[in-house]
């Protein structure tokens, strides 16, 4: 058979330099429109109708190495037939796993929503990159809308900055960002000197500190220490039992690295903890903020969406008291992976003075147009993808009245859940949900006369990797160990039926 | 009309909870199906086919405060009808650059492959994140198998590691992944110690000093700045007439730097520099490299793609002896974006030492297989989409001769074209084309006549600003000012058509 490769024929009158001719498209566009035309039907009955259909696998297991035999990954000299290439990718379809499937399960996925699908296709196509307008003309006046939406929810009603970017996220890797913004404005500038509400800011070698909960996203780590932070300047505040930051011990760890030498710099709170779903007391925190001058910063990545719903929002009190906020609408709302805000109160282009190189190939100060629309240079990044399309076409769609209602329906579901766990036997719930999170044990039947001591806990803990191993989805091991953390419409009989 | 948000009614036995009815999806998946199904030929016939037809338009330009008018971006409490977004979906459309036109010319893009955007529709609908082996079975074998591949055109016969991450890129914004690299290993040791090639790493307060061409792209300025190494501590090294790093300068600020109590710890070349495509003679730098022990980075993100021509490797010679390269196959290979390789030689674990904060909710030691396949602890980040399938699919379908074609009829074109400039009146070429970067200055009838002074030179600076405001595409500005980067089908009598 013909490769693709070989399909294209020279045109009449060919230019011919260096053995290649040059006239005519170098692909064979009618050709490549078909391939996606046959595509398109294979897309939407795999990857979307099976894939979301509660009666289809999620997930056609396989072990790596089986794996591996089956897919014929190597790459060769000699391309393949269109039939060939749409059975590779009816194959990938069918091994992976389905993530906008009902029964899967996972503290990132809610399911897939249809207009933030058709908001990526068409990114996808026209596969822009938003750095300045000229270039993004509509996607840069999208995210604005979208980042001014979103700050009126967070409650600063003077307005704010923002900017949305492929995140480094799990769940709260935004506060990798902020570290970075106060750690850059520190090099930068070089020296003391006054950017933030009126404090000083020291030089970069100076014992610079940060705060954050026992119970914040692992990702802290990961930004101290690649940043330069160093871990032995991330002060960890112990967290209640029901996972929140004690505003008492916060205050009593600002005091121990006064004493230490440090300078205290910033606090990180979290609304909507990875395990529990806690929200740290934010009125609280913001007041010792204000009282010591430091850096309030909200990741609330995963509790950001319960802005959306006039029920939960009080969960986020004292929200709008701070100087930053992290907030993902890709878990609960459904925006589809990648989508993250990270939003700022400063209105005196702090986000610009941190990461602006002023690359003047492409930020020309001499424009025809208001380059306060250049964007692009407010972010780390220089390339980037439209993120906050496939969200404005979503809300467009269903109004703030439809992400209300996921919101709602998550937690109401968390909820139910809760009760099941609590009224069936051999499950234990570990504690009431504050939001989507429901932590419980499943204690098997071998257990349920053993006694609670340490052995009755050590075999309880093997029990989630037990699930795991036995189970033909992928649905226990996450419903066990990370908690119900979406939307779904889920009946604690699925327990059983795995 | 009915909102989306409407339009689920409750099933029969509903579970109401808080106001909320529990039964039943979030969605009503088949009109959300049915949408998809409206929506896709729209996307076909806007976003495909006229969007890379040569009679349309690239875009239909509309200055900032018309557009908003245009777009009515405000999201409100109430959803739309279908008919509605669709209508939406095509005014973003009309309104946005089309990068896929054969008219289109950047410095990121090539064209628009199908296959690549099968690959990506695939992974939207599928919408992944490629951080273990249980959620991404499938696009973590594919990464590695593309991976080794690229390894391989790199020559390094024993191996190596490598990362797709969603590229702060450019052109060559990787470079700063390697820096957090180093910065990151010496400030998670914390201490002398020896790990790269044998050498003693410093403490993170050390004077650590990196070399870099001045010809290297703009975010080595952002990567010294937010990752703590200090622009101060960046030397810039300088390049020969024709972009070129100097190797004897090279030596001297090595030399320079030592005397200045700073410790060399890597040099940053450039194969396929931004502006002129130029490559640095690596051989020489590996060899400087070697006596002072240096870490060799290879910023190959534009022109690793000439490893596939076997006509042009040879502008890469020396590259099997870096340390690190990044390749980015978005750009001339049309993968789309964000398609950004990072490939180190080291075999030990580095990306992982550098990058792992052992998430024990993700990365559990204790898996039922076997997790070296759980890649996203090497990562910075933690959730990740799968940009390796679609260069995976775009390289099954055409073979590696269908890529070497692309590169090869790349650099064909750009001999054409400055063959077309020196014989033009009024084009003057700046210098014989190494890659497909043609530089060339456009002198309008008016500065025909004028000397070569200072007067001549300003006023031909003012032509490409000036070519860009009369333009009704967006052609010209990128023309002239960037030079030709894409293979396309370009006659020089574009530049008069429009």
């Amino acid at each position: 058979a013909e490769s693709n490769a070989d399909s294209i024929s020279p045109v009449k009158n060919a230019v011919l330099v260096d053995g290649v001719f040059l006239n005519g498209p170098i692909l064979d566009s009618r050709a490549g429109q078909q391939f996606v035309m046959e595509a398109l039907p294979l897309i939407v009955e795999e990857a979307i109708q099976k894939a979301t259909d509660v009666n289809e696998k999620v997930c056609e297991w396989q072990p790596p190495e089986l794996l591996k035999h089956r897919l014929d990954l190597e790459l060769r000299e000699r391309g393949e037939t269109h039939q060939q290439i749409l059975e590779r990718c009816r194959e990938v379809i069918r091994y992976s796993v389905k993530t906008g499937h009902p029964r899967f399960f996972n503290q990132l996925y809610a399911g897939l929503d249809p207009y933030s699908l058709v908001g990526r296709f068409i990114t996808e196509a026209l596969n822009p990159s938003v750095y300045t307008y000229e270039v993004s003309p509509v996607f840069v006046l999208i995210e604005e809308s979208v980042l001014k939406k979103m700050i009126e929810f967070v409650g600063w009603e003077e307005g704010g900055d923002g900017m949305f970017s492929p995140g480094e996220t799990l769940n709260s890797y935004w506060n990798v960002q902020l570290i970075r913004l106060i750690v850059c404005l520190v090099i930068k500038l070089g020296k003391a000197s006054k950017v933030l509400s009126g404090r000083p800011l020291l030089c970069y070698h100076a014992h610079v500190t940060v705060f954050f909960s026992s119970q914040s996203h692992y990702s802290v780590r990961k930004a101290a220490a690649f940043l330069g932070i160093g871990t032995r300047n991330v002060y960890v505040v112990p967290a209640d039992d029901r996972g929140k930051m004690i505003p008492e011990e916060l205050e009593k760890q600002i005091e121990r690295a006064k004493s230490e030498g440090a300078v205290p710099f910033m606090v990180s709170a979290t609304a909507g903890t990875t395990v529990l779903g806690a929200f740290d007391p934010l009125e609280d925190i913001a007041d010792i903020c204000e009282r010591n001058g430091l850096w309030f910063h909200v990741d609330a990545c995963w509790g950001g969406s319960a802005l959306l719903s006039r029920k939960y929002c009080h969960l986020l009190k004292g929200i709008q008291r701070a100087n930053s906020v992290a907030w993902n609408p890709h878990k609960m709302l459904m925006a589809g992976l990648q989508c993250c805000a990270f939003l700022v109160r400063d209105k005196t282009g702090l986000l610009q003075r941190c990461h602006s190189a002023q690359a003047s190939y492409l930020f020309q100060p001499d424009k025809f147009y208001d380059i306060g629309y250049d964007t692009g240079d407010k972010s780390i990044q220089c390339s980037r993808k439209p993120d906050a399309f496939k969200f404005w076409l979503m809300w467009k769609a269903i109004g703030t009245q439809g992400l209300e209602e996921r919101v709602n329906r998550a937690l109401a579901l968390s909820k139910y859940l809760a009760e099941e766990v609590k009224n069936r036997e051999g499950f234990r719930l570990l504690l009431e949900p504050e939001y989507a999170n429901v932590c419980f044990w499943y204690v098997p039947p071998s257990l349920r006369k053993t006694p609670e001591g340490p052995e009755f806990w050590k075999k309880l803990h093997e029990v989630s990797l037990e699930v795991g191993r036995i189970s033909t989805s992928l649905l226990l091991i996450f419903l066990l160990v990370v908690g119900l953390r979406s939307g779904r419409d889920l009946k604690i009989s699925d327990l059983h039926d795995h």
